[in-house]
Parts: C-alpha cells; structure tokens; sequence
C-alpha cells in the first residue's frame, strides 16, 4: 500500500535528511500528523528561511545573522589568539569545552587531493590578512586527526612559518572516558608520543 | 556560546520531534544550512501543509487526501472481513505483512480508563453500522499486546458478541528473529498456548 500522495511526499522529504531511514520519518510524518498547526508551520517557516537569515561572518566565516559575528565583535574575546577550524560547526565544539577565549577563523573545509579540494578553495586569503590586522600571536589549528585534517595542518605550518605567529595544534591522546583496550594504535602512539609528567 | 537566533530557532523547532535531542537537532540544522534553497523549501512546504492535505477516511478512519480512501474504494479488497486497528499508522504494518486483503476500520485509540479514554471515544458507532451495511462476517481485532490493548479487545469482543460476526485477534507467539532466552514469560505462555503441529 501506499501512502496517500501528500505523505508519501512529506516521508520522502524527510528521508533526505542525514540519519533519517524509512523507520524514522514515519514516525516523525505521524508525529507532525498529529501536532498542532501553529507547531508545524513554525517548524516549517524555521526550515524555510534558514538559509536566508544565516549566512558566514565577512571576518571569520563563524554562523551569523549579521554582518560580523558576535565572537568577532566581543570585546572580551583575547586578542592575539585565534583557533583554526575547519567548519562553522567546529566553532561550538571548541567553544562548549570552555578552554578558548580568543577568536576563530573558518575554513570552509580541509584539503582533500582526491576530491580536488585544494588551498584555493580553502579561505586563506582572509587568514593571513588577519593574522596582521589582528596582531594575531599564536594561532591554533583544530582540525580532525583525518588524513585530510593533518594534511591541512601541515600545509598551514609550512605556509604561517614564515609569519611571526607561534602555530599550534590540539594535542593528540585518548579521549576522555575512552577505553584503552579499545584505542587504536595511532591514538595510543599519539598519547605516548604526548605523554606528560603527573 | 549561543548560536545566532535563527539557528537557535530552529534547533528548538527541531527538537520538539520525537527521539530528536540536542545532538541530533544540531546535525539535522547543519544539513539544512547547507542544503539548497529548494530542498529546505519542499520539506518545509511537507511539513506545513500535511494537516490540510490528510484527513481520516469517513469511512474506515485511515490516512486519506480524499474523502474516502483507496482501501476502502478498491473493488480487489475482499468484502465480508475487516480488521479492527487502534491507529491510521496501524494499518501501514498490517499491509505491508501482505496477508490481508480485506478493510480496515481505524478506533482512534484504545480504552485507557486511567487517561479517561472509555467507549465513547472510540468510533464504535461507524464500527456497528459498517458490521451490517457492509455484510461483515469476519472482525479481526489487531490491537497491541498491551493492558489498554487486550482491554479494548476483549470490550469489542462482548460488544460484537450480540453480532452474527466472528471475532477473531491476531495469535499470540514468538517473534520472528526472537530469541526464546530473551522472550518474557507472557509471551511464552501464549506462545504455548498457541502451540501448532509442525
């Protein structure tokens, strides 16, 4: 049997999310099925619009719905210090653990050969205009411990040596609450490689 | 840090859906921020006017975008045997076991004396008068193995008794792919029960 059409439509959309299967948009379609309007169309007009209310920061392509984003503007973010990630996203992760203060600078992704993402597309430019504007002192590279990721890192050391800024990177180790049983052997090399006196 | 308001607008919005908690919210609305205006669009469209679009059938109380729906229309189904579900997603699950071929006709819940939910807000009314109009010789009650289901069941079966109706309810047993170990001992007892020759 099929749905009639406006659910099967409604399913098929929601099966285009990421994460969302033939199970999950059921019972999502059965849920806004039986919500309220107003609760609907809030969701809707909330998805609609998304894409026209958010767009990248002009300085540092952080998520904003402004010209310049809030961590940007703040004048009590530290100066001289800035975190290098790779998406707008990343800039939560960092920001929850609560240990950085400074500012950031996005990306817009990591270089990939293989997918012909290569420097140019990445915002450098902008990186090393503000690494003077900004005075920036000690700029820290947070990206994911991929191939891609240390790829990406190791052309950014090789391109900000020559600039007098300190280039930094998130240490490698085991992830807390992580098993050691179950740590691979990179993570165990990196955390030996990295160790520190108690 | 909070996210520009928009975005956290919408990870609100998503988090009302069902099994969607933070986590999952803020990967669906990075999708959405990066998926085309279109896509975001057609989904919120979905979403905003399923209310208007689906409505139960008059008849039988399954999904419809018509005033009768397609079961209840169709000259293949057999006449004289109906199954008797609590809910229009119920209907979905017998379907898709492809081995019933009669109608359905939706109660739109079950009795729940605790939550109030007696007889009356059944739709035992439709139920009776389909049973003669439609010269009704089988009811199978395929209601969930649950306290509130088995009572419902075993209300229809008193109601219908005064019918010249068999009433029947889908067996008891194991699940398929279940392990015996795990099964509990009310599904055990019935699938003794039910036991069959081989």
């Amino acid at each position: 049997m099929l749905y009639p059409r406006p659910l099967e439509r409604l399913l098929a959309e929601l099966e285009h999310l990421p994460g969302v299967g033939p199970k999950t948009a059921q019972r999502l379609a059965f849920f806004i099925l039986s919500a309220d309007k107003g609760r609907n169309s809030a969701l809707a007009e909330a998805i609609r619009s998304i894409r026209e209310q958010i767009r990248p920061c002009t300085r540092c392509g952080n998520f904003t719905d402004a010209e310049i984003c809030d961590i940007c503007l703040s004048p009590r973010r530290e100066n001289g210090l800035m975190c290098v990630v790779a998406e707008a996203r990343d800039v939560l992760a960092i920001e929850n653990s609560g240990e950085f203060f400074g500012r950031y600078h996005v990306l817009g992704g990591v270089m990939n050969p293989l997918e012909g993402i290569g420097p140019s597309k990445l915002r450098l430019d902008t990186l090393k205009k503000r690494l003077h504007d900004e005075r920036i002192e000690e700029v820290i590279l947070a990206l994911s411990p991929t191939v891609e990721g240390e790829t990406t890192a190791s052309f950014l050391g090789n391109l900000l040596r020559e600039e007098q800024v300190r280039v930094t990177q998130l240490a490698r180790g085991l992830p807390f609450g992580g098993d050691l049983d179950y740590a691979d052997q990179v993570t165990i090399a990196g955390a030996l490689r990295g160790r520190r006196d108690v």
